[in-house]
Parts: structure tokens; C-alpha cells; sequence
């Protein structure tokens, strides 16, 4: 039979699998840094929890069921967070949690999109607070450059903002859902295509030119914010809140990473207040996001007759995978290879014992290879260190250590192993 | 709506989830040490690979089946892994890999038995040697015993044995997988259903009685091997192999931990030599298993015109927490809550900065709450310390430590608190 994956979705060999694990690791030791806590919900939520009408009609085609059962695989971390809360009503306040997980959307496959893929997500419920935004935009932002990821911007919008501007430009309230979703695929369509589709709800065409106009135009944050106070009505405030918002940022050392972005729409329904991605710049041209958030109020409210505040983040740990993977791939997480000759098994295996019981990660010998062999395999592997165990070294009780790049060789005890070891 | 989880699948709020990371990652640091490497395989797979023969028809009505697509969910992580190896020719060999990930099985939930749970596996591709064996038993066990899990036996059993003793009691070649398939329940249904079923089968009474008394028989391992070879004929050569792995296994510290079981059969279809169960005990019963594994020299072969030999063992992460979880079970991970009053939003920032710089896990307030409700929220999340940030502090450039057990507060400069909890 052929053996083969479902279209969509990949394996991660070896080393793959080393560079995404690691990078999983450097985001969720920076969100545990921040004060964030872990929960883990399943992978499979009942289909009415994800069909929830704040979850957006657009993307239920997308969602995978479960054959016989009322039950699909979660499209997000965002929905059984709110599901979670929902039903936990005793949970202390601020909820500060993060989660790391696969997520499945039966979406069609391009370059950097997959139908399962990993996603880590921190979000605050319960507070209301700006500092909430700051928190969880400054967390994932600096746990990429940890990863060494610097070229990256924070494009940010306020749906009220949005709101707002839209009803300044005539799009009727009753349209502004379907005006928010349009608009979000400006980077995707272009303009000409996003205006036909407003024309379509019935926003007039010079109205429709004014509205891109001004939410294309260029210029730096603290201009855009005082263009728009003062072209449209009642965004006084919220644009205070932005100008407050990237000043807390500054305090992360991230004030210079921000764009005011009045295009940004975030096609999500539930979003209704600040709006983010976190992007990557290739060429000027704009790559897919490697990030998102918002503040998301009436979520929670879904699924609960109390509502709460909430704000969040998510970072593709498969997209930053994709981007810098290759570059940060380890052939090896090994730090020494066993070998042995004869019957110098027992010896190799306490040897690997004490080399293990010192956190020192140990790949032995399991086959009964001559030693050009076993040396073939771990240069194979990438491992920088073999411990050869022969009769010699037995009887001397000592280990015979080859440095793979240098090729020279050693006759040690184990504690000057251990100590060689420990030094990389 | 009803904010519920579909049947036999559980959440993990913030403590619970903790635990359960943290028994993670021990168990993968483990396998790491032990020279293993990860791979990650979709939680999709095709139900042509979920449904290849050597995985047994028994569990086929177990598998999620997605609406629409010709794929399921993965019922375990060793089909992925041949399919993996299958479709991957040119890997080095011994593969030697390891994997932590979900898998779902649509049985019927009861105690510590879940729809989707979490696994943690290790395999050796490509070598028959029975120090794969060795490994791949020796590195869960420590796991568990760096779990603090002490109290658990290695039921081990061999294939071979098994179908030569069925032989020689009378049980035709034709029916012995059924017959491997029932003795598997013995534990469960107990002998007398057990005997009743494979007289179903053909076997007479009689036969049945001295099957079962025979590989029920109690005795030191030694006595158990001797016996065997001198009563059933052809098995002297595995029983040696039996003697020298438990031997090896004494290499590991594990010798004391073995028991010979000949009534261990292990349901699945694709065992083809050693077979094992990590199992607990409780008041001289056994408990569900927490691991098992076994050599499985055909499976890959299943995928591929080319077989390769390979032996494996799993641990059930979910099942170790749920019986060490609740003990283990840590409130926090944060090591400080930085609390602030009036305008010192900024200083407190900063001190936070500094402090996760310094990799200490630091909660920062983002509530508008006075002091006494943010030392409430520290003391309800379990947070030891607490650094008070005000104006005092911030004019004389010092933190306020607050010990939340003794109540103790110190002044000290941000390198004193820095040094004062990574003393922790």
C-alpha cells in the first residue's frame, strides 16, 4: 500500500522535528516568563461550541466532523478557551493562560498553509486593561526574537476605530461586518478588487474611494492618529488608547516594531476592540502573518449568560517553523555516541548509565556493528563525540573518547568524560 | 448554550495542566538522554494506512472516521511511525526515535480510560538485537522512577513462547491469534470466561484447563523458564533470549522489577517476539497498565515492499497523571507576582523586564486592583513572592520583596531580588 499522508498535513523528520520542538520550547518558556499558566483542552469540541455564532460563518465549511459523532477537531485555541472559561465560573480572575496545540482547517493548501498545524496562544480573561494588550503582544513578540526573528512589524487597528470610519464614509451599520470582511482581504485582493465588493454592498463608488484612501494612506503612527481625530467623529478616545497602547509597548523595547495599520481587519467576528499581526517583511512585500490577536469582549459571553473581557495572541509555531526551521535545523540532540566492541556491552551500558544519570544525552550502540561501523553511524547522525569501549578500555576502566570534527582521541575516566561532555 | 466537552475527552485547567507538562517533559528529557530522537506525525493520517492488516480488525470500529475525507484520526503513534519509516527509505539506521502526541480512540470511557489521551513512545527501527529491547524497556522505567513512580512491575511475556505453548496444548495454528486475543483478557474477565471463550474456539476442556494452569503458574522467573523449556518443546532458545534481556535489564537497575507472564498476550496483531506491560499494583491487583510494548517485527513492512525489524514501548502520559498528577499538582509556575500602585505602571514594567530577562517566571498585575486585592489574586494563584512596586520604591529605586508564607517584606535592589529567587 502507498504510504502516504492526507493532503495537508506533513511529518517532521528527525531534525525537523528537533528545530519545531525547540521552537515550541523558546515560546512557551517566554510565555511561562510572562506569568502565563498552561491549560490543555481536547482536540475534538462538540460541533455546537464550534459553530457558536461569534465564531463566524465564513469558516464552518472549514471546520473537519467527526464521522457519527456531533463532535469536530478545534479550528482554533481561542474558541475552547471561551468554551473553557465558560464552564470553569470559579477560575481566579485575571485568567492568564497560554496553550500550545494543533488546530485543523480543512482549508485549501498553499506554501506556509497547512490543515493541521501548531498554534501557541496566550490570552488575559477578566480584564479590561490596556496593560492586558501590552502583555500579550509583548510576550510572543519577544519570544521571536529570542528565535533570532527581527524583521518583523506589529501591524495594529481598533475595530471601534474601524467602526467608525466606515460609518463616517456611509457604509450602512447593518454592513459593516460584511464591509470589515471585505476590507481584510485588501493585502490579498488589492484595491480595485475590495472596492468592487463594497460596491456591491451597496457603498456608493466615490465614497468607496475616499474610505480606501484614507485607510491606505501612509504616514507616521502619531500622523495617522491625528488625522484621523480629526476627520472622523467620536475616535478621539480610542485613539488616545492606541497612542497609550504603543507607548506601553515602548517599555518592552517594542514602541519601534509598531504600524498603525486602519486597513487591518482581522476577518474573525469576534473581535471589538484593538486588532494585530505580527508580520514578516520579504521585499517590501508583506509575507503571511506569522501571528494575530485581539481583544475579543463578548466571546466568553457565547457560551455563558456572563460575559467577560478578554485580549489575546496566537503565534504559528508551524509558520515560524517554515521560516526559520531550516536555518536553525539540528541534525543531532545527541551529545555522545556510545560504542562498544566484543563483549564490552555491560561496561558501554554503565558508562551510558552514568553519562545519562548526568543529564548528558547518550546514544548507544544496538547493533553488533565493528566499530568503523558504529562510527559511520554517528557521523551519519551529526554527533560530535564517541565513547569507544573496548577490551582496553574495560580492563583500565577508562573510556576512549573521539572527537568526530578533530578526530583525536582520549583515554579518559568517566568523570573527565562527564566533565568534557558537560563543557558543550 | 451548554459549554461541554464531547464524551471521554477532559480538559486540564492550570494546576492539572502544569502536572501534566511536567510529567512530559521529564518523560521526553528521559528519552532524549537516552540517545532518542523526535518525530512528529499528523494527527491525520489516510484510513488506508489507519486500516493496513497488521493493525487488526478488532480496533478498526474504534477509529474517528472525518466526515467526507478518506482519513481518521491516529489510534496509536507506531502505525504513523512505519508508515513514516516506510515512506522515508533513505533514513539512517537504527532509527532510534521518539514521540509525544495525542491519540483517539472511540472506545467506551470509563476510569482512567479516555477517548483522547496522550502518549509518549520510543522505537528502534532496524535492528533485531534484543539491547533495543533493553533500551526501549530501561528508558520509560526511568522515566517513571524519576517520576517518583517506584511501585510498578515489567510484566514481559514473549510471542513465541506464547504460540509454542498454545501448540503444545492443542490449540491449531489456525485459531492462535483468536487464541492470543482472549488469553489477553484473563486479567479483565478471569479464567472461567476466559476458558469458556477458547473452548469456543475448539479447544477441549480438558486442554483448556491445563493451558491455563499452566501459564498461570506462579514462581520465580528462573523456575518459570526452566519449566517451560523442559514441558513444551522448541522453546529453549527464546527462554534463553528471555534470561539474557532480563539479565541486561539488571544493567539498568531494573532486574528486581521483572516478572515472567506467560498469560501476557497483548491484543494487538502485530507483535512478533518480546511483549511487556509497565504495570502498578494496588493491594495485589493489577492496576490498567501505564506502558506497554513489544517487538513488532512485520508492521513496517506492512507499508513497504521492505520489511525492517523494530521493537517499541509506550508510556500513557495521561494515565501517569492520573494517578501521580494530583499529587504532583503545583498551583503556579510563577515564581513572583509584580504588584503595583498609583502611576508606577512603568517602574513595575521595567522591574518585570529585568526579572523574566533573568529567566525567573514573573506574573505582572494588568488590573487597576489596590494592593490588597493583587496580594489576594498572588495568594489565591499560590505565588510565593511578591514585589510591590510604589511610589517609595520607585524614587529610591528598590523592589519591596513580599514573602507570601512568612509574611516577611525586604527593600532590595532589583540584582538582590533577581538573586533572591533563583535561589528557589
Amino acid at each position: 500500500m502507498q504510504p502516504s499522508t492526507p493532503r495537508g498535513v506533513r511529518d517532521y523528520g528527525p531534525s525537523e522535528a528537533i528545530s519545531l520542538r525547540y521552537i515550541a520550547g523558546v515560546v512557551e518558556e517566554v510565555f511561562k516568563r510572562f506569568g502565563f499558566y498552561p491549560i490543555e483542552t481536547p482536540a475534538i469540541e462538540n460541533t455546537a461550541v464550534l459553530n457558536a455564532k461569534a465564531y463566524g460563518e465564513e469558516s464552518n465549511k472549514e471546520i473537519y466532523i467527526l464521522e457519527g459523532e456531533a463532535a469536530g477537531l478545534r479550528y482554533d485555541l481561542t474558541v475552547p478557551l471561551a468554551r473553557f472559561v465558560a464552564s470553569n465560573r470559579s477560575l481566579v480572575l485575571p485568567f492568564k493562560r497560554y496553550q500550545l496545540g494543533a488546530i485543523w482547517r480543512k482549508d485549501e493548501p498553499q506554501r506556509m498553509r497547512y490543515r493541521e498545524f501548531m498554534q501557541a496562544d496566550l490570552d488575559v480573561v477578566g480584564s479590561a486593561e490596556l496593560d492586558c494588550e501590552a502583555e500579550v503582544i509583548a510576550a510572543p513578540l519577544i519570544a521571536l526574537e529570542e528565535l533570532g526573528i527581527r524583521d518583523y512589524v506589529l501591524l495594529i487597528n481598533s475595530r471601534k476605530l474601524l467602526q467608525a470610519i466606515l460609518k463616517s464614509f456611509g457604509v450602512p451599520e447593518a454592513k459593516e461586518v460584511a464591509a470589515i470582511r471585505i476590507i481584510d482581504k485588501l493585502q490579498k485582493l488589492g484595491r480595485e478588487a475590495v472596492q468592487k465588493q463594497l460596491e456591491g454592498l451597496g457603498v456608493d463608488t466615490k465614497a468607496c474611494e475616499q474610505l480606501l484612501g484614507f485607510i491606505e494612506d501612509d504616514g507616521d503612527n502619531g500622523e495617522k492618529l491625528a488625522r484621523l481625530s480629526a476627520a472622523v467623529e467620536g475616535t478621539k478616545d480610542e485613539a488616545g488608547n492606541m497612542s497609550r497602547l504603543i507607548e506601553m509597548l515602548g517599555a518592552y523595547g517594542l514602541g519601534g516594531k509598531v504600524i498603525v495599520d486602519f486597513s487591518l481587519a482581522r476577518g474573525l467576528d469576534y473581535y471589538t476592540g484593538f486588532v494585530w499581526e505580527f508580520a514578516m517583511m520579504e521585499n517590501g512585500k508583506r509575507l503571511p502573518s506569522i501571528g494575530s490577536g485581539g481583544r475579543y469582549d463578548n466571546l466568553v459571553g457565547a457560551y455563558s449568560s456572563k460575559s467577560l473581557p478578554a485580549v489575546g495572541s496566537s503565534i504559528g509555531i508551524t509558520r515560524v517553523f517554515d521560516l526559520i526551521g531550516a536555518k536553525s535545523m539540528m541534525k543531532t540532540q545527541a551529545g555522545v555516541f556510545v560504542a562498544f566492541i566484543g563483549d564490552n556491552r555491560g561496561y558501554a551500558v554503565s558508562v551510558a548509565n552514568t553519562l545519562r544519570g548526568n543529564g548528558i544525552y547518550a546514544d548507544l550502540n544496538c547493533m553488533r556493528r565493528n566499530l568503523s561501523k558504529q562510527l559511520e553511524y554517528a557521523g551519519a547522525m551529526g554527533i560530535k563525540h564517541v565513547a569507544i569501549i573496548g577490551d582496553k578500555e574495560r580492563l583500565a576502566n577508562k573510556i576512549n573518547l573521539r572527537n568526530m570534527i578533530s578526530g583525536a582521541e582520549e583515554m579518559l575516566t568517566i568523570e573527565e568524560v562527564v566533565a568534557e561532555l558537560k563543557k558543550k
